[in-house]
């Protein structure tokens, strides 16, 4: 088991990254200020995980109430955040009862969320079972449900107590879904880390075959720059906003698209591809970095074409997206692979002429 | 105009109280990190005081938006919030765009709480314009909405970067709900400050009159009150809990009896008494102290009794109540006038009189 940990003076928080950690209720006993949690899953990872994560927390005396919501980003609303509302209360769940989030990054979202809100807030506690929550989702304190105009546009920063990575519950996730998961691993390598891109462009097979010493080393290398980042910029008023590599291309394809329909992670790529070909005509990146990025999610199977939506409407739905500020859309621009950069004088033409390539 | 200061570290800020403030947007200017803000109000006080506070802040160069809502507590709902989302999002306001909250405590809690939640938190402004606002609810953070099993427990810490209280706001104040404000005035005598309960005893008269020395100096020596606690104890950890004295009861009046049905400050003071009523029977407050403490809500014109809803139903409801700690219920209960306790020990029998008293 490898621990990393965020730095947030008395907010700060572990991140156990390893196998079987599921059973070890160990390690989340020291969180808990009372012998009550509630879990919140889906249907989908419930059946999966939940009662070994129930029978070992029953086995240190503390019981579980289970919240099930049903699967996918389509349910990140209010309906759904409600049912979370409903059955804490109706479980009297109280101030420092903890919820725990197992799941994927639509749970980590709704239930952070919910306990950011519940009672104005209670503890709690990440338990990504995907790999696109165990490298980003469930560390730095994001949490956010949907809007029928736009992405992740309600919810709070709010940081967990304890993030619990069980590399072994990746063994069940669909390729489609560890593929989205490494769209995210390679973002940190293109905004801050080329030694870790150049890594990720020799294992790249490994990390698809799930070899699980690679997998631990790209989580653990993942987390690593993400606290790094959250520690010196816990709500994104500066540096933060550079993990967003990507993201708002994504989001406006993700919205499109019809939520669940591109996975995070695919639109991320998509949007990534798109980004750096931005980059490339505002002068920044060179065409053989821009091939070796294309290169790389190609190799990871993930799609480097963004899908034809308009450009009048890409631009309209990129303009709903928080990080506009007065007006202006920022982008996150490639300055080379390994550098990122905030760029707020994006000329219409440049953008219009990178959405009309597809990447 | 007095200025007070509600010490947090990088959080603090500034409250002004004084008269025809809303015409003053130099003193809102500092705050606002963008020439764009919307303001949230209701049916009621939109009318009222919407255009004078949109003009001073246009002769500024800033933008408003409005946001006007339906008035009364059964509104501060999801319903509700979501029109302000909804709003927010068709309006393109955007990370640093200030909500202001024209209004009294419901407009307070829920334009706080969409400040809180909106894009992960915007700055948020506080104009109240009830005395209950003005002395209670606008100071210190607490934004909620309500949940059909329960009073505000939906909901954030989040503090504003300033209040302005405007008292000649309240010259169109219904005298109901002046009546209710001053229960939470008398709140603070009775908790920590009996200087300010003898004060009140002597001029409760001038306060019903609305003269403007008495009302001014009752906000500012409430604020005061409120602000050293919340400085010492934000997040209700400790100390803020006493702020909720007669609030349990209170909650379970306001939610059995229909929300808006009772004012807030009317269930407080009834739920007060209650509380009176079972320090008596725990042996800390004495018969003469209740009396006075009696006397002086109905001097106010304020409800003593609470209504009859059944034992059971009182004790249902508190139990939902967000003061509730490994399944015990705690009381703030008064040691004497001026100095109030929490207490999780209080047996059944001691809680079935108080309730069976009506106060």
């Amino acid at each position: 088991m490898r621990t990393l940990k965020v730095e947030l003076d008395q907010r700060s928080y572990p991140i156990h990254i390893g196998p079987n950690l599921l059973d070890q209720a160990e390690l989340v006993l020291p969180t808990l200020s009372q012998k009550k949690v509630a879990i919140v899953t889906n249907t989908t990872v419930g059946p999966l995980y939940l009662e070994r994560l129930k029978n070992a927390l029953e086995k240190s005396k503390v019981a579980a109430i289970s919240i099930i919501l049903p699967d996918g980003e389509q349910y990140k609303n209010w309906e759904t955040l409600n049912l979370i509302y409903d059955s804490l209360l109706e479980n009297r769940c109280e101030r420092n009862t903890a919820i725990i989030a197992l799941g994927g990054g639509v749970i980590g979202d709704i239930a952070g969320f919910a306990a950011a809100t519940y009672q104005r807030g209670v503890p709690f506690i990440q338990v990504p079972t995907t790999l696109l929550a165990q490298v980003d989702s469930s560390v730095g304190g994001k949490t956010a449900i949907n809007h029928p105009l736009g992405k992740n546009m309600i919810g709070a920063f709010y940081q967990p107590k304890l993030v619990l990575a069980d590399i072994n519950t990746l063994d069940t996730l669909p390729e489609r879904e560890l593929k989205a998961g490494i769209a995210e691993v390679i973002k940190y390598g293109l905004i801050r880390d080329l030694p870790f891109f150049e890594w990720l462009e020799l294992n790249i097979g490994k990390l698809l075959e799930r070899n699980p010493e690679a997998l631990g080393y790209a989580i653990s290398r993942s987390c690593e720059n993400k606290a790094e980042v959250v520690a010196r910029d816990e709500r994104e008023s500066g540096e933060r906003a550079l993990l967003n590599l990507g993201h708002t291309f994504g989001h406006a394809i993700e919205n499109a698209m019809g939520y669940g329909n591109w996975l995070h992670g695919e639109a991320v790529a998509a949007g990534t591809v798109l980004a750096a070909r931005l980059s490339l005509f505002m002068g920044m990146l060179t065409e053989p970095d821009l091939a070796r990025i294309l290169a790389l999610f190609e190799k990871a199977g993930l799609p480097t074409r963004s899908p034809e939506i308009g450009t009048e409407r890409y631009i309209q739905l990129m303009e709903l997206d928080k990080k506009v500020e007065d007006g202006k859309m920022r982008f996150v621009l490639l300055e080379k692979i390994g550098k990122a950069r905030v760029r707020s004088d994006v000329p219409k033409e440049a953008l219009s002429r990178t959405l009309e390539s597809h990447g």
